[in-house]
């Protein structure tokens, strides 16, 4: 850490001893507040919850208002209501954070194999278990009594930052109405950075942010060959085969080196610098425990580039389904009517999602065999996003989390693609990602739960967090 | 046509016009007669049909008694019961001959499109219009007029070969037990030849005689990646995909020249000799024509071979069905857990099935990357026939043929793959197709139909060659 960072932490900065104290003194009330949330269960893909989930969006609401924000807001959406809430800096000039959640939650039944009720939260040691606990309902929460802590800690009566919280209905059925619920309001959500708390951290001992997603084009491609499916032996060997013929486009994926043979695919990629791979590298990695976690037999992924790289730093091309002619028990001896691939490629910073897409649908139309008909659709695409190491708000994090855990803290990058994105790619604003969920948590699993120690880690977190960035930020601009 | 060929038309052949003659008298008892077997509907899919199916055997081993065979007997398989007849030559040294076809039919009712009760036979012109007319009971039922008038207008008692017959009641349903049950009666069955009438020729103006059919090997491939599909964001880049390697493995079937790459797969393959080719090459062949009727809108396939080549003469490898991974509507981001492929290898005179499963299985073994489970399963195979164009036997059909139509008869070959194999197999005779049926007959098609005068061609026919192959054989061995 610089000489100059130092200087920074000790600056309007609550001391330690008094969060910590604060956070224990509050730290029972806030769990059966907690509770009392998980109570409700907020499932936005059951249709028969969707009374639930808007109970969740008033719940939350009212604990914000409760919590001390001035503007608390429900916003309908054609499907699940998000919550917004505002709470003005004094001060005109301090950078304003919008904080990302989301109050819906998983399908769970004691039946998929939970231990106890999913929505009836049960503390065990330093464990809370129910639907919610850590994805996302804990995460979403700690920022109540972080934003209270701060201001307690510090004699404030409003925050050091212009704090907004988002907190949609939507997530876990695909965030449907997302993007044009952030596009309706974006006034409302203009913000300098967007802090994401809906992710995980590398391990309980390991603090980590993570300083971007992958983003996502989709596709999919229909190979039709013969008007019905025809006899192979009658035909078989003398007109192209769809099958054979979305194989070989499939084979032409990717090169010996498994890396993406589409003309123009990693125009633009922002490769990770040198600082950024090794510390990437410096993260405790198992490869085997990972491939437990990945069920699989064997790391496989372009040349030159570790596991976590493949992941989190490049850009893929993958089959999520392929499909054609008859796949029943037995055989059918047809030469099949059609075939089609369903791919999807994860995009990195400096890719664009919309030249993919052209160079996708050009490099398809050059591989399909005469007599073969082709019809190619894309999916809405899902942007990356990026923070550099260096930016001023990730430095904040960095610091606030680094002393909520007394410890190092490092760097991830997450390697899916989330509705984020959009809030990127509207507001114009960089993406953080602080959370405090750990692998373990079993998210979308039966027992999920949240460690309550980190938990409060994240809730003292946010009470340095919101000094440190009003004070570096202002600094730096 | 030789001279000695010449020759061997002249001998104790009735003449032309007295078969004729007698054919006319008995047209119309003839074709009574074949109404009322199509009236039965032998559809042995269809469970709730094989009373059906069992009084179909039952009336046709009446009329075969009704016709003279002197043995005739219905054998019961597990499934439907085949129909077996023998009616021995007066001079033992005679050639014995087996006549193949089947007393089943293709499901069909008045909503596919029928324009009349597909089990109410019509006569409409030269047409009689019936589920069953040409496949197969009207080609079946043309040998019995055929060998009554071989020895009315010989003044013959009993055939001049050793005639028998085997109508099998399954092979619209997989002829499941046909192997079985010819293993079992193999001494019964025991022939010189084989004669299948259960196919067609060219064209109404084009008689041809098939000389072989293509064999069948056909397996599974599974390949098995992650234990369940998994997050294409999390793991998607870095493990195995089981969909890509079954797309490599399907586009490494083939080279450039569209030749099957396996190595050894053609290995011991029966090349169509220059006369073969010119033969096939004088056939009246539109292949517009063919791409409609394999309702395709090119051809492909190995490099230097005609159309008619690659579907008669060449073995291929096709995918008959591909799958894995997600196939629903939209997208699901997944590494999938598996993926499959189904492939069918027709082979022609001179590839061993049981080489080609051997050499898929190595092939397939080496291809198969790290991380990568896999099985692979073989179907029973076929094995392909193909008589020599100089066979004694072939040639006496040509000229028989040849007489009944009064035109040149031409050779084709048959791309498809049938339970005839197995009488060539396990009898050890060679296989020859004499068949009347045309493209237009529909079979299996809505208002399947026979050409009358084509069907009492096909009587004509085996009017003149038992006395043909009874001489011709005999001076050849």
């Amino acid at each position: 850490m610089s000489a100059r960072a130092d200087k920074l932490m000790t600056m309007s900065q609550a001391p330690d001893s008094a969060v910590r104290t604060y956070i224990e003194q509050h730290r029972a009330a806030f769990l059966d507040d907690l509770a009392e949330w998980l109570r409700i269960p907020s499932v936005s893909a059951q249709p028969d919850h969707a009374a639930d989930v808007r109970r969740s969006a008033d719940w939350l609401a009212a604990k914000l208002r409760e919590t001390g924000f001035p503007t608390v807001e429900v916003w309908a959406t054609p499907g699940a209501p998000a919550v917004f809430a505002e709470w003005p800096a004094d001060d005109p000039a301090a950078p304003t954070v919008l904080v990302y959640g989301h109050h819906d939650v998983q399908p769970a039944a004691r039946e998929d194999g939970w231990d106890s009720d999913p929505f009836e939260p049960v503390v065990r040691g330093n464990r809370l278990h129910a639907r919610g606990a850590a994805d996302d309902k804990g995460q979403v929460f700690f920022h109540t009594l972080g934003v209270r802590a701060h201001l307690a800690t510090t004699g404030r009566t409003a925050p050091a930052v212009h704090l907004k919280m988002l907190v949609e209905g939507e997530e876990e059925s695909g965030s449907v109405h997302f993007r044009s619920l952030v596009e309706e309001h974006a006034d409302r959500l203009a913000a300098d950075a967007v802090i994401v708390s809906d992710t995980g951290m590398w391990a309980g001992d390991t603090p980590t942010v993570c300083t971007g997603m992958r983003g996502l084009a989709e596709c999919e491609i229909q190979f039709h060959g013969p008007d019905q499916d025809i006899h192979s032996g009658s035909f078989g060997g003398a007109v192209p085969n769809p099958a054979t013929a979305v194989a070989r486009l499939v084979a032409a994926l990717h090169d010996e080196h498994a890396r993406v043979t589409i003309p123009g695919f990693y125009d633009g990629v922002t490769e990770p610098t040198d600082r950024e791979r090794a510390l990437l590298a410096e993260l405790p990695f198992d490869e085997e425990q990972w491939l437990r976690t990945a069920k699989s037999y064997a790391t496989h992924g372009e040349a030159g580039h570790t596991t976590l790289e493949r992941v989190w730093t490049r850009p893929t091309a993958e089959v999520n389904g392929i499909g054609g002619g008859y796949q029943g028990p037995g055989s059918k001896t047809i030469v099949p009517a059609s075939a089609m691939v369903k791919l999807s490629f994860r995009l990195v910073a400096g890719q664009d999602p919309d030249h993919i897409e052209k160079i996708v649908r050009d490099w398809t139309a050059t591989r399909v065999p005469a007599g073969i008909r082709y019809a190619i659709t894309f999916a809405a695409a899902t942007r990356p996003c990026l923070t550099p190491l260096d930016h001023p708000a990730l430095q904040s994090v960095v610091r606030a989390m680094s002393r909520a855990f007394d410890k190092r803290v490092r760097y991830t990058r997450e390697g899916g693609s989330g509705p984020a994105a959009d809030l990127q790619d509207v507001l114009g604003a960089p993406v953080l990602f602080l959370g405090i969920s750990v692998p373990s948590d079993g998210w979308h699993a039966p027992n999920e739960k949240v460690e309550i120690d980190l938990l409060l880690k994240g809730v003292e977190t946010t009470a340095y967090l919101w000094g440190d960035l009003a004070e570096s930020w202002r600094h730096e601009s």
